[in-house]
């Protein structure tokens, strides 16, 4: 047993580290400026343009990706630099064009897609020349238990017909995200899990409607395209837009499911750290009632409770990212949920601690703590929330 | 002992229940319709007029005040009314007359506001002609330690000049508050009470620019008049304007805190309510894994709790109020910390709980949780942080 | 609404408060003593008949009992009093003739028993000659549901014959406990509530075998006769010791958990007063690192959640002590729930803080805490765990 | 970074595990009969010296201690066996000569003493013909403020002189306990943490008086040799009784600490495995309300949390023993104090939990869970209660 990390991955953290410290965090005001100039945008400002094309160069870029077409990291490689943007979550993913749903999207393309669907989507995703997004979760019923899902994909000839509504599609109000991966029922009588399937569907497909964006209290994410309701009628492509084959798309989703856990749970903790960070400041910088808040009590056990769970936390992921790269998801499934619950709900509580040590400043947007809390809470609910996943680990462990 | 409302109580109360169930709760959509159509309006919407012409005709107006002026109620009899206003938390107060914080400036100026004071500026607040705001936090320093507040009134001949800058002045991006209490000191080097005073400024006075909205998580809360940053800078008013005496200031805040947290407090049980019925209905009508969410023991305890948290709350709050009826606010501090800690810290929870119920549609604009859960959030930094409180508490049950 | 208590309780409150201070706290170290002095014996040393000849003389005897037998006070005015002896919980409610199991017990024959069985078991328990027990719950089912009570009472001519095993019989160890009320199955085919019924059998019926003592945290509670696990082997008594009739042992034991968790609640209450009582004496004699405890936030952090906690809960007892005594126990289910629930559980955490406070000396025997700590923690699962008070509650609560 | 575990520990916790499943666990009984046998011998009873000479012949024995003289495991080797260890608690870790204090007397004997010291004391502990205790704690100061120490150690010629009272002096009950290492002040003029020094004091030296037993909540602990009281009056020693030099005490201590607060903590977490064990077992046994309790959400989501709890902590547990072996106790100080606040507050509830799940059997002698709750409740208390190390965490992590 080892806790100490490789030379490449201590390489790419300090670089990554350096770049968010004096990038990414420096160029977060300019991002709300660039937002409030363009009150009607939904898509990234010209910064995000700008920091692309700098940690590009830098070869700070498609970090998440293993095998030849991204860096080649594995999972217990790319987690500590997961960690490090989700110091500045809103401007380092995506400047290292590793930020959600497009992870996904890329892995499952990279790893289920034929050389024509690579060529036509996955070699302009890797370029950030386009954005995508990954329709799964519907309205109007409970989608994290998927036999649940009603959009239908139909067989008519050499096409698939889709007919259904989704919510939660993030980024898809970004005009530029070209491509929707949709999760639909090609055979409602199969077994509970292959009934489902997944599909390309381009945007400008006839049927599909970007209906509306879903606010997370109060905020609209413009910036990364926002969260669509979406709506599919009648819409056509040509069968060879399916993945992999009928009945795949359970399968399919819980395989995007394991990297994108690591990838969430690792930006979560590097949003607890930052959150840390700035308590650290405020705390010596605030006088209360004669002392600085630093030297109260209350505030040091805080710090200190939230330093433990960063740390208890931060291992955890990583042996599951281990574990992935080691024995495979299907051996990781405990600690793959046990990250999925836990993390989460640690970051939320350090960054609502966080908004307490800072008062009004706190929930307003002289912060990025409300912003962040929102994101943070809302990961307990996407891909199911919290209790699925104990239930089901809790049922896992029951077993005699 | 006896725990039955009296008949007025009882009448009231079932007025408001029928008023609040029939028009406000109906009205919330229109009232986001009307916002989403003025995009750039800070103020009530028409709605919030056609409610306030029905309730006052039904005589549901200004029950929050005590006295001749107001309805003449008990803090024990206005509590339960109050409670019912938060399951529209929105719309209902507002139509009553009954909200933050014209409510609390309204009973300066009756307790302590002059003839003259309360003619120019109490008759057309209790006639809604006019909205006020109270000017009391500052953005630089810890303001729930009074001594730290570094605004500044200067007597100067027949005129008092007040040089500062506040934030979190609620309403005061809404044109119509046409006055703000400032609290300032005049006297720093007075005893550590008695070195603040209380001042009238009328809002188009030369000096007095609102500089910013803040958001509260990523609401602005236009409907009623947002939260403002306001500088002051050489603003001259007349002496006259000063509420009661120099360095009286610290005494009427406390005043006017006791019935604000009866009110705050009530209104956050009523919003508690609110978020329980939400649940209640979705609980029954969504099935995951093959049984209803009611049917999930998880869900049952979250229930169960919650319950349990309003029960003893509320009997906690109608206790307070029932002290500061018999013996005053002074005898009744313990509690009156005890309730600003408890109840919006349980009424968060409650809210919170319900956010996981609903999902993705707990964190959207689709529900009024949210938006409910920023609005509560706050309550525990308004008029300082939980942990003044419990320190200050504490401290006091400490002493042997 | 009103918060006063009446004179009768005030006046009883306040000779109750004296007793216990004067003389039942100040008998505990005499109670240890005893009880180390007679290392094999099962009831209570020689203190306690000097403490109940005292409380007798005073009137401070048997007010648990509505009613022209006992004291004829409301649940609502005896409920202060009970929380008073809370404060010395080995030795005031014996003292007072009004502890657990028998207070249940004398109840059951008053409100139950005929002419015949009240006067010869209810007189002597009344003047305290004996003591009783109450054998409910069993090892080998979950007692909570009880229609799992495996223990038989079969009908025999003028007899019923009993066979089963119970455990937690409380007091059973001490040889006085003259009589033991047995719940068992008459008619295992009856509907649900109505297959048990309530029979008396006195303890030297042949074929009773109270097998073992069990302990609690390692505590063996000698002194109020221990907690027995008892066996009974076709013990057979007259049909007329059955109370009321056949099939209506659940309806009594229902009947008898209302007052007696009025009771239970409102001793916690006390035990978390007595914890409160002693941390305020401790912090403000320790120092440790240059300050007394009551000077450190996290200390008094901890003193003020207790405080909320005593307060809100105490009205939310009282407020079901209320219900019980105008609306009746049956529209008081919700209330008598939350309390089941809500109470233990938070004095719990009281006293567990008061542990913390105090060190080595809290886990030990030279404070009452840890043995508090085990009285109340076994609260939570006596008459049914928490978690099955809780679903009840949530599904009454969810029903549309 | 690599968390497979090498093939030396590997192959020691398969021998541990076997050892403890075949043999340890199922003494467990007969440990309890043999107490009930003897009730007033302190010490163990014979079934441990027949685990001991089994144990010793399979090589487990004093895993614990680095170096030539044990087994030569470094910290993350020897803390899976530790863990293995907690899952009988009471009688694997003596069995294997690893259980507290001895452990950490013998490490302070290896690491400190002189050769004389080794032959007369550390040879008889390894071999396990003698126990000791170690005589820190005090009653009358807070002692986690190593400046509080009372005890006075003063130099009189050729001896040195000690006056003072000790508490928690675990295992001196037992007259096996041959040898008592004692912390007191030799010059309370020097600085902060060179005031300190310890001594070896062997129990038959005139003036040594073990006052009385302690208990743990109910518990004697009669078996690994209780908890003393000791009174040191006038104690005379040979000054090559002093271990290391005059003002070591502090520096010895809290090298004495790390590996201990590893022990502990490993131990504890087997702890909560065994707990989580004996849930296991019980809710697949246990029916209420016509579900196993393994069926129940509730209980799910217990074992859930709890799992995770135990996988988060063993991981930094572990890296706080790499970290030890690897840079140094001193550059693993947050970490040692994070784990000892962590784990013993997680395992506390866990066991916990458990006891909720067995109910009545939970809080008696039926289950080993009340006792094991007695023993981790404790750990939060020994060696300073987790506020003071919360409290240091937090004051390190706030520096700038």
């Amino acid at each position: 047993m080892d806790f100490a990390a490789d030379v490449r991955t201590t390489e790419l953290r300090e670089r990554s580290r350096a770049f968010v410290d004096e990038h990414a965090i420096p160029a977060e005001p300019i991002l709300d400026r660039q937002l409030a100039q363009a009150p009607q945008a939904w898509g990234p400002p010209p910064i995000v343009d700008e920091l692309r094309a700098l940690a590009r160069a830098q070869g700070l870029w498609n970090l998440f990706l293993p095998g030849e077409r991204g860096a080649g990291l594995t999972n217990l490689q790319y987690a500590p630099i997961a960690e490090i943007t989700g110091w500045s979550l809103r401007l380092a993913p995506v400047a290292f064009n590793c930020s959600a749903p497009d992870t996904g999207n890329m892995e499952v393309l990279n790893d289920f897609g034929t050389p024509e669907q690579r060529e036509r989507w996955l070699e302009p995703l890797l370029d950030a020349r386009i954005r995508s997004a990954f329709c799964m979760t519907e309205p109007d019923v409970a989608s994290s238990d998927a036999t649940n899902i009603a959009t239908r994909i139909r067989r008519d000839g050499d096409h698939y017909v889709i007919d259904g509504r989704k919510w939660w599609s993030t980024g898809a109000m970004n005009p530029d995200a070209a491509i929707f991966i949709v999760m639909g029922k090609t055979d409602p009588d199969a077994a509970r899990h292959r009934q489902q399937s997944m599909i390309l569907v381009p945007r400008d497909t006839p049927g599909v409607e970007v209906v509306r964006p879903l606010t997370v209290f109060g905020y609209d994410d413009r910036d990364h395209g926002g969260h669509a309701e979406v709506a599919f009628t009648g819409v056509r492509v040509p069968a060879a837009n399916l993945i992999a084959g009928e009945g795949d798309g359970f399968a399919i989703a819980q395989a995007r499911l394991g990297p994108g856990r690591i990838h969430h749970c690792m930006r979560a903790i590097g949003v607890g750290e930052r959150a840390l960070s700035l308590v650290r400041e405020r705390a010596n910088a605030r006088v209360a009632f004669g002392r600085s808040l630093a030297e109260q009590g209350v505030i040091r056990e805080w710090v200190a409770e939230s330093r433990i769970q960063l740390e208890a936390l931060r291992l955890l992921v990583l042996k599951t990212a281990w574990l992935m790269d080691t024995v495979g998801n299907k051996r990781a499934t405990t600690e793959i949920a046990a990250i999925k619950i836990a993390v989460p709900r640690a970051v939320q509580q350090i960054v609502d601690r966080a908004i307490q040590v800072f008062g009004g400043a706190g929930v307003s947007a002289d912060t990025p703590l409300a912003g962040l809390y929102a994101a943070i809470r809302s990961l307990r609910l996407a891909d199911g929330p919290d209790e699925v996943h104990l239930n089901s680990l809790g049922r896992a462990e029951l077993r005699l």
